[in-house]
């Protein structure tokens, strides 16, 4: 429970510059974040990624590595890896109508609705099928900023970095999954982060909305 | 300001099927699903989309029917088109860090980071650039349902609609935009939605999660 609003949330977080490794984030607010991820809706309710958490510092420092040197990943104490599927399969999609059917018992509507999403996917080049599973990801990314705001929990979300590496030090390739985001946690240096003093800049509503 | 936490909101929040046609959202509620969107963090800053709020039942009713009849659309009281950047430009990139000089003074590394993003991005095909600006309007999307049901107003996500027509019904080729997703927002009919009486469902943690 708190009594801070999503928009507090929001304003509090920034991308963390620089961590202090001295912290470690609690298992109870790694847990809450994983589970706002584990809540977060995607299309067709197929989740078509999967959550990698490292802790090992050495598979960390290995991933910092392959991801241009940034230090958050081992100052931080919980790396969350997004991986998102390489290509939707029947069996994955199936998986998906199974677990409907178990929990909500069977319905015809349902099944003609994954019977078309199938229809739909399994032709398309396994690329396409990467880059919609992979917008999902980015869906849970925006929960999980917020929730690891919601834990007063510093995160640095990250693009940039080798995914192939990364899917190598993970093992992720064989697993069918491709790393798409980066995402530390841990708390800030009040001292050493050079971003935390500065205003944070957003662009203006009237710059970024229009009305029709 | 709240006494629930983001996984009540998660809880609380469904794809609503059957939206009350007699209900409309507060401005005020809108403006503060908006507002959460305007702060979303972006790659690099550049919040490479805008926000299109549409009220105009008229438009509804002309997005509706390339959206293959998605009635919430209608049934709700404002629709948010998320429209990303149909490319990174050096006009584009300059602006972002033109506010960044007003509103922070001007620093050294910041020329240089985004000189190197320009290097990076102005070199790639359009399509490259726009399916990462794609990405990041995702995320806006994550923030934006916890928004939504921050302020007890329903939502329906939506990516099944034909994007070149939502893009001339509201002329977004000509400002260099491309419709991503759709989300309506609106209040449930209690009794008209079929999906609202029905479990949630998600993987489990097992499925879903993994540690290293």
């Amino acid at each position: 429970m708190t009594n801070k609003s999503l928009l507090d949330h929001l304003n509090w977080r920034y991308a963390t510059k620089k961590m202090d490794p001295a912290k470690a984030v609690p298992q109870e607010k790694v847990d809450a974040i994983i589970e706002a991820i584990r809540m977060t809706p995607t299309s067709s309710g197929t989740q078509p990624f999967e959550l990698i958490v490292v802790s090992d510092p050495d598979v960390r420092a290995k991933i910092s590595e392959v991801a241009w040197g940034q230090q958050q990943i081992n100052d931080g104490s919980h790396l969350l890896v997004f991986a998102a599927w390489d290509n939707y399969t029947a069996d994955r999609i199936d998986a998906v109508t199974n677990q409907l059917n178990d929990e909500r018992g069977e319905i015809p509507m349902a099944k003609e609705y994954y019977d078309n999403l199938k229809a739909n996917y399994l032709p398309r080049p396994a690329e396409v099928n990467y880059a919609h599973a992979a917008r999902q990801a980015y869906i849970a990314l925006g929960v999980a900023l917020v929730a690891a705001a919601e834990q007063e929990v510093d995160s640095t979300p990250m693009e940039g970095f080798e995914p192939e590496k990364v899917d190598e030090i993970l093992g992720l390739k064989e697993r069918g999954l491709r790393s798409v985001l980066l995402l530390p946690l841990g708390y800030r240096d009040n001292e050493g982060d050079w971003l935390l003093p500065m205003k944070k800049v957003r662009k203006s509503r009237e710059t970024l909305v229009s009305q029709v």
